[in-house]
């Protein structure tokens, strides 16, 4: 074997979700969204799929996408950072902030991407538990590089209000807070509100999830822009390709389409949230497009396999022995399947 | 400021070549294929343009393109990993094999890249001149963890024999020798039938140059399946998406239009060189998809300058007071605009 770095060999490697190709399935177990992304997504592509554009390289700041994303949240655009999927948007900070044998910090049970991401840069990973309620401890460790921080939480759904990611800022500035909003979409506050007053934040955002686009690996950060300047140097100089530039613009720029999809998936989070405790789940209240169920009368990885079985796909999650499913919040129909096989199994 | 790295706080960043929109110009400054891709790729893509493809998350490993990718090239699918172009790929190189503070090697005048990648990781960089018939030094420095080969280089266009590749392979084992084949299609040979043989080799690739793919951004590598399952764990799960991927695969599958593709720029590629020492250069052999052009009599950069007033536009490189133009070899037409300017200014 060739020398690849220690801390390469020694890591296990990030494991995503199963990605089964059964067009059977009904798949509830990456948060992908159950509707198809904007018609005026396909139009774009349609529009940008030319010789011309395929055999030349792309803009490689993706201005107009800066552009749109600037007007539709209200940033500056040069305080947007373009990324293949939110993935390639963390990647991008860890390197940027955390030197070989400095520290990532986070709060668990949460995205367990961010641990992988500190090994991969020979960094430590230091984890605070979430209080009992999903809320931040109020001590947090001193002397990290970088703190991740997902609101709404992976796999609880749950949000901490932004005076708490304020306070969590000022605790471990200068360093960044990284604010992982890519289910901020499905919640009713995100904390771009923060940008101007607290320096040393950075939200992240991806289109995986609201806005039907994961096939497509478009993610993107706002900060400040000469924090963007700095990371821009980090990034791939062509890391976002001309289709999926073409489908982000046009999925941002379509507010409407994007509202009606998120007011059914909320409405289907209502229904199921309402539903699930019925059939025995403890289940957490969610701001994002899934919902973490546990039970204490039973264990959970049995059903997922028996789900799986039935070809319902959901996610079993384990964080040491505190284990649960996280089942994404599908269409209707997905959802009177998901209830039907649940209540059959039961 | 945020506490950015000093690695990177005090680079320059990589700068890429000029992506003007203006579709006047004739643009043979980055090496980009003059023709479309093969017409395959659009079928391919409308295909893959679908809702369901779309919202849903492409293959982590893009296990359908690596199986075209095994057919075609006659290398193992296992052993093929799948990049957001190649410098993805590059990165994802270096960050697998080079320490922070670990050390970097790559012959010069060569891809102004590497030394980037270098200083992203906090590692140093040390380049060895080749030889002025551009080959390799007799003696290579110990201790590199990673040794870049460009092959053909760039900006010279020419080749190291495949006898000389395994040489430094050797010299630099166990560390490996990346050999950036970007150029690969327009040679005369390539190093893959050096893979079995060679363990510490590993090949990129492009889809930019020869499959006309620059806009969709997809590269690969080619090395020990051992190898390759380590890389995996640096690269982002999903580093390729679902439109990408299916562009990639069908432009593989389409070798006549791949071969077809080539001959015309191979014989426009002759022509251009057989005419431009009339004109004053010095054209170096090229076995890549440009000319390096340099003279005694006069500076080129003005050259470079008028013709990017007149709407041509080619790479000025200058490497610490040793500079030329590299010319993209375009179609005819385009070859007739670039004689002609040059012709009317001298």
């Amino acid at each position: 074997m060739l020398p690849i770095r220690s801390n390469i060999r020694d890591m296990a490697g990030y494991v995503p979700g199963e990605q089964l190709n059964d067009p059977d399935i009904v798949k509830l177990n990456t948060n992908e969204c159950p509707y198809p992304p904007s018609p005026r997504v396909f139009e774009a592509v349609r529009a940008a799929l030319t010789g011309d554009r395929l055999r030349k390289y792309p803009q490689p700041l993706g201005d107009t996408f800066r552009r749109a994303a600037g007007r539709v949240l209200n940033v500056d655009p040069d305080g947007v950072l373009i990324g293949n999927g939110s993935d390639d948007i963390l990647t991008i900070l860890t390197r940027a902030f955390v030197p070989e044998g400095g520290l990532v910090l986070a709060p668990t049970p949460s995205y367990i991407l961010y641990k992988s991401l500190a090994e991969i840069q020979g960094a430590r990973f230091e984890t605070v538990p979430f209080t009992a309620d999903w809320q931040l401890p109020t001590a947090w460790p001193a002397g990290g590089h970088i703190t991740f921080l997902p609101n709404p939480n992976s796999p609880s759904g749950t949000v901490v209000p932004l005076a708490e990611v304020e306070r969590l800022a000022a605790a471990v500035a200068p360093a960044p807070l990284v604010l992982d909003e890519a289910y901020a979409d499905f919640a009713d506050d995100n904390g771009l509100s923060l940008l101007g007053r607290v320096p040393n934040l950075v939200v992240t955002r991806t289109l995986s999830k609201s806005y039907a686009l994961a096939g497509i690996r478009f993610g993107f950060a706002v900060a400040d822009p000469a924090v963007v300047r700095e990371l821009v140097k980090v990034k791939d100089s062509y890391n976002c390709d001309v289709l999926s530039l073409a489908a982000a613009t046009a999925a941002v720029e379509d507010q409407d389409y994007f509202r009606e999809t998120r007011a059914k998936l909320l409405a289907t989070r209502a229904r199921l949230a309402a539903e699930l405790p019925a059939l025995g789940f403890d289940v957490t209240p969610s701001r994002a497009n899934f919902l973490w169920c546990r039970r204490a009368d039973r264990p959970v990885k049995p059903l997922y396999e028996e789900l799986k079985r039935r070809k319902v796909l959901v996610r079993y999650m384990n964080y040491a022995g505190y284990d649960g499913l996280r089942i994404t919040v599908g269409t209707e129909v997905e959802t009177d399947r998901l209830l039907a096989e649940l209540r059959s199994i039961l």
